[in-house]
């Protein structure tokens, strides 16, 4: 199904985001963790977004900062996290872009060609569990089947 | 599908919000506008959100906040909007609730058992578009098959 | 019952803060619509706001700055926003003080001794269901008995 | 008292709020430290909030903040603030959900039929002093009587 009438550029459409969400929300439900689940487009704005049942209400803010902050450096928020502790080269970047910003892992860019073209931000279980299915949809977009 | 792995009640499960937004979509779709879609619970809080392929950027946001003023009044956007114009009863409502308040149509509170249990914003149109899309969300929640 | 173990000057008391409240619900009880009702003090910080059960969400808000408008300025939020509308010498106020700024019906500067010493703010109805129960918790503070 | 006149569910009553919020204010008079009371519903919605006479005037936010907290996570803010230091898993998430995040402890979450249903958040004097009163606060909504 094409949305598009209007021939607007973003590297991502609805369906593909769709795919992303339900491939992560398979992984949540078989870890058996409700999770919000976001994808953003190349541009950063969000095209898609999820909160399973029962999910964590503070997490539905930062599953969507999570996949923001992915796309605004174009790397995972584990590996932005790890630089941003007390005494490590950018701590407090965390309080820049209006505080939109997640320093702990379940953020994802989203690659095709070699090009970063959007990201997936998973939150509402302990970190390892967010990246665990923030993977699981970011799998599914690297690797369509 | 029942994601819910802790009993939290809020009244709209992902799989009703994934029903509201096909049902808005298919009619975006027929009328050929790319629509941003949002769907709240009965805490306000966002459930679903979609944008599809080519939709404006600016209505993002428009749309979370149309669904929200909807539930936040139990009212429709538009109804709201009518009573908020220069010289009516609510005229500067919409810089209450940090602005996130939308006074045109495109918002219509979710019922289900004369309970209003949500609500759903579109935008991405001109209004009377943005209206008929949403009553396509709001009357598939209404009315199930 | 008093609270107070530094002498920090406020010109309202909690328990009279929860005197105004009890008599804003009594009477939206009387009428049959349920209201949110908020207290500020001399310092236009709040004092108490109470959601009775079933009141609009967005007015928990709407309460809380209608009761901070009416004491930014000393007068009730229905005469500021008479000045307010478009064509008025006030059009435009409401997006001051960061947007706190309500300019209908429904907040009202409580006075002790000529001198205004907080406000009360109800949101929840129509506007003149809103004016009618402030007064009716203003005119406990005025008139105790 | 039952004020609902629209059956919109929220999980929590004003009468409930007001229970809890009279026992944390015992506590804090019986320890002799004047608090910022709050309790939020099952949507995380402000449903009471009282400062006790002579209340520091920046624990308002923070109150209310805590409440949040507990139920944007569904635990205590104490829980959550031992995994947000430097170098723990969390550390940053209080620059989420436009900051209304708070990582030390008094904020606490309610739980009716193993479902939390809300929180309650006392903010006013040493960390100590605000979970012991918000404790006070939680064990009468667990065990009315």
């Amino acid at each position: 199904m094409a949305d598009k009438t209007t021939p607007t550029a973003n590297g991502m459409t609805l369906d593909e985001a769709h795919h992303i969400i339900a491939a992560a929300r398979r992984k949540a439900l078989e870890i058996g963790v409700p999770m919000n689940i976001a994808v953003v487009d190349t541009g950063n704005n969000l095209t898609a977004f999820a909160r399973m049942d029962g999910a964590w209400l503070g997490s539905i803010d930062i599953a969507m900062s999570k996949a923001k902050t992915a796309r605004f450096f174009d790397m995972t928020t584990a590996d932005l996290g790890a630089a941003s502790q007390s005494g490590e080269s950018l701590f407090g970047i965390n309080t820049s872009n209006d505080g939109n910003i997640i320093i702990f892992g379940g953020g994802i860019p989203l690659v095709r060609g070699g090009v970063v073209v959007g990201a997936v931000g998973v939150s509402g279980g302990a970190v390892p569990q967010d990246i665990e299915v923030a993977e699981a949809g970011a799998e599914s977009f690297n690797n369509p089947q």
